[in-house]
C-alpha cells in the first residue's frame, strides 16, 4: 500500500476542524536513527496542544459563519442531495456500488455509490470544494463538489456544507467517475476523481479530533509516558522527532487514548496486516507438515512453573491461575497420541517489567512434535516455519513493509538461504562474545544464561560475521533451563534446549523434554523442587499414565517476531491492544 | 478413519496387563437413546474396578512367571534385538522409515522401521506372539514375532518378552513387510502384516492402565460425577450403558483423571480432528470474504457488561477482568477503519452453571462487519460461514464423523440449501410454539426471552416443518437484548438482533450495534445503566472519537457447534480441556 501524501490542492477557504492531511514519510527523511529526549517530546506535546486549540477556535468560527450564511440563503434547490443520513435518504437506483480500489476505466462517466471516510475537506472559493474520500485503510480518492457546472444538482449551500464536513466523518456519496486533467497527488488513486452529486453524513466526527490522522501516521514521539521508566532499549529507538516535521508527533499515551485514530493510521493498518499474515503463514506451514491445531486452556488449576509471575484469581471456591505457556498441554497432546500439534493463543506473565520488549499478555505460537531420532528435527522445523514466514511475508506484504519502513526506518531483515541456517552452541556464542565482543563481555561464562545486553552484542557480532539477523543458539547450560529440559546424553552440563533470535533478541525458546517419569522426578529433585507439590505431581503423572515418545517443541512470541522483523521501537506497536503493568485500556 | 475393532487372533497365552482391545461400536448397537441411571453408572464403575483389580493380579503373576522363566533360560542369541531402548540401540542402516498408513505393495519383502504404540500383545504358544502396533490415532497394523522361522534373529526369550509388553508402551521395531494369508481383522491395515525382527521399548506403560483404550473408546457412562447436579439436558443423552457391552464404560471423572488414555481413544481423536477442521473452515471462509483476523485481549480494565459473571483478578496495583466476549474490541476495529474483522480465541464466564451446555472458558469465533444498507447482510454472512462449515466438514471429515456416530449415535444434521435459509422472526417463532408446541408453551410471550426448554421445543417444531436443524431467529424483543443492540427503526419494540440455532440450541448471538454516541447514551439510560460508569464510558467514547459506520456481527461458540453438530451428550466432550466450576485439571 502507498501512504496518503500531502495534498497539492489549494488551501481551504472555509477550513473545517483540525489540520490538513500530510504523509508520514516527510518527517522521517534524514531523521533515521535520531533519538528523542524527554525535553523534545514535551516540546512536541506542547506544540500539538497549541495546534489543537487553534484548530478548535477555527472550527467554532467556521460553524458560526456557516450557520449565519445558511440563514441568509434563499431556497436551496439541492436540499435533498446532502445532509445527515436518514432513513429517507435516497440514492439513484442505478448507482453502481464500487470500492475505491476497484474504480477503473469502465466506470468513467458512470454514476457510482460509495461509503467512505472524509479524510480531508476544503473549500476552493464559494462554489467548489475538494474532499478526500478514504476506504479500507489507505485507499483514498479525490472528490469534487462544484456549483459551477450546469446540470448537476449541486447548490452553493451544498458546496459549503460538504466543504465543512469534519475529517474522519463517515459519508455516503453518489458521484460520477471522471479522469482528472493531471494525476491527483494527494490521493492513492491518482487516475480518477469523483464529481459528487449527493453527499450524506452517516456518522459525524467531532469538529476537533483528539489526534489527527496525520499525527497518527507520524512515528510515536515517546513511549515512556505509558508510565514506564526509561530503560535499556529505549535509547536505540529510531524516532523522528516531531520538531522536524510540520505535523507534531504524538506520544504512546496519546495514541492509546485515541485508539480509533491510532488504528486508522496507515502505519498501524500495515502492521496489523503483516501480523495477521505472519500468523496465517505459521499455521499454513505447520498444517502442511502434518501438525494438528489444538486449544490449550488459559485457566489452569496449578501454577506448574513454580508460581512466580503468574496471575492468580478466585475461581468459585478455589483458586485459578492464568497459563504462562501451553507447554504442559502440548505435552499432554503428544502423550495423548498426536504426532505433531500447534496452538495459537494468549499467554500471560504477571511480570512487572516496563520495557519495550515486555507485555503481560501476548500471543504465543506454540508447537510440539514427536522426535524420531534427534531433537534437531524440532530445531529444523522451527527454522523452517520462520523461513516460511520471512520468505513469504516479503512477497505478500511488500507494500505494507515499505509503508512501515517509511515511518519507522529499518535495515532489511537478513536471513540465510535454506540449508545455510546459522546454529551456534551456547558455548560457541559465548566464545565469540569473549573474543570479538565489547570489553565488558571478555569474561562471560558458558554456564550462566545471557543478559539482554549480551544477547544484543552477540546479535551484532553474528550479523557481521554470518550476514544474518536470524539464528539459533543451542545447547543451553543446564542451570539456565527449567526442570523439564532434557540433558544432552553426551554432556549433562548442557541441555538439548535452544533459543531462536531475531536482531539479537530472543523470539522463541524450546527444547527436548524429559519423557521418562523416573528421570523427570530425579531431575525435579536435583532442581530443589518437591515432585509431590501441586502442579508438579500432575505434570509427572502424565508420563506415568502410559508410554510417551521422545518429543520437543518451542514457543514463538508473535508480537516479538512482528516487532523485530520490522525493527519497531517497541513490541507494543505490534500488538492490537498492548497490555502492560500500567495499562489495561482500551 | 475406521475404529479399531476386536481382534480375531487367538487368546493370549501369557496375558500382559489390562483388557484386550475392543471396538466402540459394539455396545452402542440397539442402545440409541437409552438413558442411564445413577445406579447403573455406579454398577458400571464397580464392575470396572473389579476388572482392573483382576487385571492387576494377572499382570503381577505374568511378571513373576516371566522373571522365573528368563532366569532358567540358557544363552539368548537374540539378546541384542530387543529390550529397553538405549543410546546403543541399533537398527539396520537400510531399514526404511515408513508410516503405518503408507505401507503398500512396494514395501513387501523390505525391512522397515516403525515407532508406534503397542495396542495389544499376546502370546500364541511359546514360540510366537502377536502385537498390534498403532500410530497416528487409529492406524494399527498386526506384527508377528516368531521363533519358528529359520533365519530370523528371534529367540523364544524375545518372543516371550515382546508378548508381555504392556499395552500403550511406545516401541521402536524393525520388521519385514508381508502379505497375510487372510485379511487381518483386528487392525485398520488389513492387507499387510509385519514380521518383527527387532523390538525395543522406548517408553513403557504401567502394567495396569488407569483406563484401557477399549474403555476409553466406549461412550461415557456418566457425566454427573464431574460433580455437576443432574440437570435438564442430561436426560436426553444418547448413552449406551456399559452393562450391555463386555467392556465397561467409564465415567467423565475417570476420563479426565486418565487424560492420556482419554485422548488416545479413536472417538476423541476424531472429535479433535473435526473441531480443528471446523475452525479452519471458519477462517477460510471469512478470509475469502475480505475479513481480517485480529486479536482481542483477554485481560481487560473494566467489566463492560455490568460485571455479572466476570472473573476478577488482582493486577499489580489495580484490578483486571477476563473478557466475556471480544465485542468491544471488534467494534474498535471497525471504528479504527477495518471493514470486516474476525477473531478466534478464548472467552470466559464466571457462571456457576453445571450443565452439559456450559463451560467457564470456551472458544469464541467472532466476527464484525460494516453494514452497507441492511443488517441482514450480517445474518447472511453468518449463515454463509456456517453453511461453509456444514458442507465441507461432511467432505473433509466423513470418516471421523462416522466414527463419532458409531460411539455416540445421532441423526444426520439437516440444513437447507443455500438460498433456502430458514429465518423466523422471534414473534413468528413464539407463534409457532403457541400453535403447535407442547401444552405448557401455549401462552409464551413475544416480549420475553425464551427458556432452554422453549428453544428446544421450537427446534423440534422447526425440524418437522422445515426439515432443518439450523435456523435463525431474528428481531429479538428489546427487553431480551443488551444496551448496545440497535432497535428496529420500524418497530422499536424489537431489535435488529438475532440468534442462530443448531438442533434447538443457541450457537451464535449477534446483531446490529448502535453506532451513534447520542443514541447509545440515551439507550444506556433507558436500560437503567449509568453512562459514566467504568467500562460504559470508555465504550461510548469510542463513537465520539470519530465517525463510525453502521456495523454488526456475531459470536459463535465453537464448542457448541462441534457438540451439537455431532449431537454429543455434553459440550465438554468437544473441548480439549473442559473448564467447569468444579474442574480445572488437567
Amino acid at each position: 500500500m502507498a501512504e496518503p501524501s500531502s495534498s497539492a490542492a489549494p488551501p481551504p477557504a472555509d477550513p473545517p476542524a483540525a489540520a490538513p492531511a500530510a504523509d508520514g514519510t516527510e518527517g522521517a527523511e534524514g531523521a533515521e536513527g535520531a533519538t528523542i529526549s524527554k525535553k523534545a517530546a514535551k516540546k512536541a506535546e506542547a506544540k500539538a496542544k497549541k495546534e489543537a486549540e487553534k484548530a478548535r477556535r477555527a472550527a467554532e468560527n467556521a460553524a458560526a459563519a456557516a450557520a449565519k450564511g445558511a440563514a441568509a440563503q434563499t431556497e436551496d434547490l439541492a436540499k435533498d442531495n446532502y445532509g445527515q443520513e436518514t432513513h429517507e435518504t435516497k440514492l439513484s437506483p442505478d448507482a453502481i456500488e464500487v470500492s475505491v480500489k476497484n474504480i477503473g476505466d469502465e466506470h468513467v462517466g458512470k454514476t457510482i455509490e460509495l461509503r467512505a471516510w472524509i479524510q480531508n475537506a476544503r473549500m476552493q472559493g464559494a462554489k467548489m470544494a475538494f474532499v478526500e474520500l478514504r476506504e479500507e485503510g489507505t485507499w483514498s480518492i479525490q472528490g469534487i463538489v462544484s456549483a459551477n457546472q450546469e446540470g448537476t444538482p449541486v447548490s452553493r449551500q451544498m458546496v459549503k456544507w460538504v466543504g465543512a464536513i469534519a475529517p474522519e466523518s463517515f459519508v455516503v456519496v453518489e458521484a460520477t467517475v471522471a479522469k482528472p486533467l493531471d494525476p491527483v497527488k494527494s490521493c492513492r488513486v491518482t487516475g480518477y476523481e469523483l464529481h459528487i452529486t449527493k453527499c450524506f453524513v452517516h456518522a459525524a466526527a467531532p469538529s476537533v479530533l483528539g489526534m489527527t490522522l496525520a499525527a497518527a501516521n507520524r512515528p510515536i514521539a515517546n513511549f515512556s509516558d505509558e508510565e514506564a521508566p526509561v530503560e535499556e532499549g529505549v535509547e536505540k529507538l529510531a524516532i523522528a522527532p516531531g520538531a522536524e516535521s510540520s505535523i507534531p508527533a504524538a506520544t504512546m499515551l496519546t495514541h492509546l487514548d485515541n485508539i480509533v485514530m491510532h488504528k486508522r493510521s496507515a502505519v498501524q493498518q500495515a502492521i496489523a496486516d503483516i501480523r495477521a499474515e505472519m500468523k496465517e503463514l505459521y499455521r499454513e506451514y505447520l498444517r502442511s507438515h502434518g501438525f494438528k491445531e489444538f486449544e490449550p486452556p488459559c485457566l489452569i488449576g496449578a501454577a506448574s512453573e513454580g508460581g512466580a509471575n503468574v496471575f492468580r484469581l478466585p475461581y468459585f471456591e478455589k483458586e485459578a491461575f492464568l497459563a504462562q505457556s501451553p507447554q504442559f498441554y502440548k505435552q499432554i497432546e503428544i502423550a495423548g497420541g498426536r504426532k505433531r500439534v500447534f496452538s495459537v493463543g494468549p499467554v500471560f506473565r504477571a511480570e512487572n517489567s516496563n520495557t519495550p520488549r515486555h507485555m503481560t499478555e501476548f500471543t504465543g505460537l506454540d508447537m510440539e512434535m514427536e522426535i524420531k531420532k534427534d531433537y534437531r528435527e524440532v530445531v529444523h522445523m522451527l527454522e523452517g516455519v520462520l523461513f516460511h514466514i520471512f520468505r513469504n511475508i516479503q512477497k505478500r506484504c511488500a507494500d505494507e513493509i515499505a509503508l512501515v519502513r517509511s515511518v519507522y526506518p529499518s535495515e532489511e531483515f537478513l536471513f540465510p538461504e535454506e540449508g545455510k541456517e546459522v546454529r551456534l552452541s551456547f558455548a560457541e556464542g559465548q566464545q565469540l562474545l569473549r573474543e570479538e565482543g565489547p570489553e565488558e563481555f571478555r569474561n562471560v561464562s558458558d554456564d550462566e544464561d545471557m543478559s539482554t545486553p549480551q544477547e544484543k552484542a552477540l546479535g551484532a557480532l553474528i550479523r557481521k560475521k554470518y550476514k544474518t539477523d536470524f539464528y539459533v543458539l543451542d545447547k543451553f547450560p543446564e542451570g539456565a533451563r527449567p526442570f523439564y529440559a532434557k540433558e544432552d546424553p553426551a554432556n549433562p552440563k548442557v541441555t538439548n534446549a535452544y533459543d531462536l533470535f531475531m536482531r539479537g533478541q530472543e523470539i522463541c525458546s524450546g527444547g527436548q523434554r524429559i519423557n521418562d517419569p523416573v528421570e523427570l522426578e530425579a531431575r525435579i529433585r536435583t532442581k530443589g523442587i518437591d515432585p509431590t507439590s501441586q502442579g508438579i505431581k500432575e505434570y509427572v503423572d502424565i508420563f506415568r499414565q502410559a508410554g510417551v515418545p521422545a518429543h520437543g517443541g518451542g514457543g514463538i512470541g508473535l508480537d516479538r517476531v512482528v516487532a523485530w522483523y520490522l525493527n519497531l521501537p517497541s513490541v507494543h506497536l505490534a500488538a492490537f491492544y498492548p497490555r502492560t503493568p500500567k495499562r489495561l485500556l482500551p
